[in-house]
């Protein structure tokens, strides 16, 4: 595991709860900082300390991905990650693809739940129902980036910003703020309106006196897809989830990283990956139970 | 596309709208009767009048599958069906599994929603909240299986078997059927929720004038999940269809013909290759769309 934030910590739960992983330790930038590590698990400032390790779950911030990624593939090392800016998705894989196949190893990249498990349904759905839209409403729950740009506005002390579905892919911005000393709330809710990341939605500012206290990690999705199978129009699908977001991203993490031990060196999205790879044992036991 | 009943005309409607494939033919009992088919496409007695052929489409009953399968993976060609015995596809794979790969061929069975494309779906839940329950409600709809074992019982001209999803994975069975001269529809009531197929399900036995007049192929599902990311509970996972059924198996079977060109030798099912391969033209382009 290499971070330890909300993700790493929700990957390592879903680590020990797995029945074929052995968790080889936790990298860290401060190996000294043990809060919230079981007493047996090691951290380390470095992966080359752990050992022989067959897989590295990166929980650390999207931008550091490509780079440790590089780092740990040339040591021969599995790598997945839920690197999650949409538009750079096939420049990190050309990217990692090369790496990896140079060290025979396998990189499953953008493994959370969107992209990652959504993008899976995605594929189906636009697979088995070639014409037509899919609409994927996220929330309600808070978007990271969102609050991150947020955070970045001169006059925010603390932030929070929540998408809210409005359906056909259209989102509402609820933005909460604590306000620095001396800012007018009318000020910086222009600045925040004016952000690249919220100029083109329907955006509402409020101050609070506690960002933390409306913190939930909560979120979901509702994907709907009407389209044409053949030459039938009208077929209707829908996939919806109601989820703890953190805890979902590390179990998919989790299960990308045993189905990255099965496959060819190279590197993967998660829709390149047969889904029966997720999960523990042999595939006759899968199929027989699932099919 | 070897059988040519409703899936099979289904599943031609899907290969005329899709980019990439090329109708080599029609394989049927009477290759005279060429009822509803388009006058450039060949309808044949056996396979191998139709030249080069990539991939056979079996759009028979289910129980011609294995043979039919073997026969033509034998001559090298590869197979898709949508084979929908639950309880036996596992024997039905590890049986083409071996002629597949004795002559290089590929063969993906049970292709249709259900077992099919609900498979995916139901492996995907499984993975990524490991713990916990999945409930799959099919219906309202029309099933074959019950309503070809209502056919079989006597005193019944014609038959319908509705399922109707009660929820947890319990359903209604509402049987229409048309009586023969001289039966009582109390006797026959009685046989038909006694036959095995209706006997652990609440059944309703109706005699109506004309089953034809009922006659309607949608049907649909409603997958459920709510089980255990990590060591977080509640996590709700939902999928729902409404769907044309012969319209969906024709164009998965479509789908999954072409994934079978793309396939290592041997038997899948739809659980076991990347829905990427699904989709027609390169992988690069469907995981800028999306991933």
């Amino acid at each position: 595991m290499v971070g330890f934030g909300n993700i790493g910590r929700a990957a390592l739960e879903a680590l020990e709860e797995a029945p074929d992983f052995e968790v080889a330790g936790i990298v860290r930038r401060n190996p000294n900082d043990r809060a919230g590590v079981p007493a047996e698990v090691p951290v380390v400032a470095d992966i080359t300390e752990l050992g022989d390790v067959d897989v590295a779950i990166l929980a650390g911030p999207t931008r550091s991905i490509e780079e440790q990624a590089k780092g740990i593939l040339a040591k021969g090392i599995n790598t997945v990650d839920s690197f999650d800016i949409h538009s750079q998705i096939p420049e990190l894989r050309a990217s990692l693809d090369a790496v990896a196949k140079a060290h025979d190893a396998v990189s499953v990249i953008s493994s959370g739940w969107d992209p990652g498990s959504d993008s899976v349904v995605r594929c189906l759905m636009e697979a088995i129902a070639p014409k037509g839209v899919t609409y994927t409403n996220f929330g309600p729950g808070r978007s990271m980036g969102h609050t991150v740009a947020v955070k970045a506005i001169e006059g925010v002390k603390d932030a929070l910003s929540m998408t809210i579905p409005l359906g056909t892919g259209i989102h509402r911005r609820m933005v909460y703020i604590e306000l620095l000393p001396g800012y007018e709330l009318a000020d910086v809710a222009a600045a925040i309106k004016a952000d690249p990341y919220f100029a083109s939605d329907e955006t509402h500012v409020m101050a609070v006196e506690s960002v933390d206290a409306l913190n939930d990690v909560g979120h979901g999705v509702n994907m709907v897809r009407k389209g044409v199978s053949g030459t039938t129009h009208n077929q209707l699908l829908e996939f919806d989830m109601k989820i703890n977001n953190p805890a979902l991203t590390g179990q998919v993490l989790v299960c990308v990283a045993r189905a990255a031990m099965r496959q060819l060196p190279g590197c993967y999205t998660m829709i390149e990956i047969p889904v029966v790879d997720l999960l523990p044992g042999d595939r006759a036991g899968w199929v027989k139970k699932l099919v």
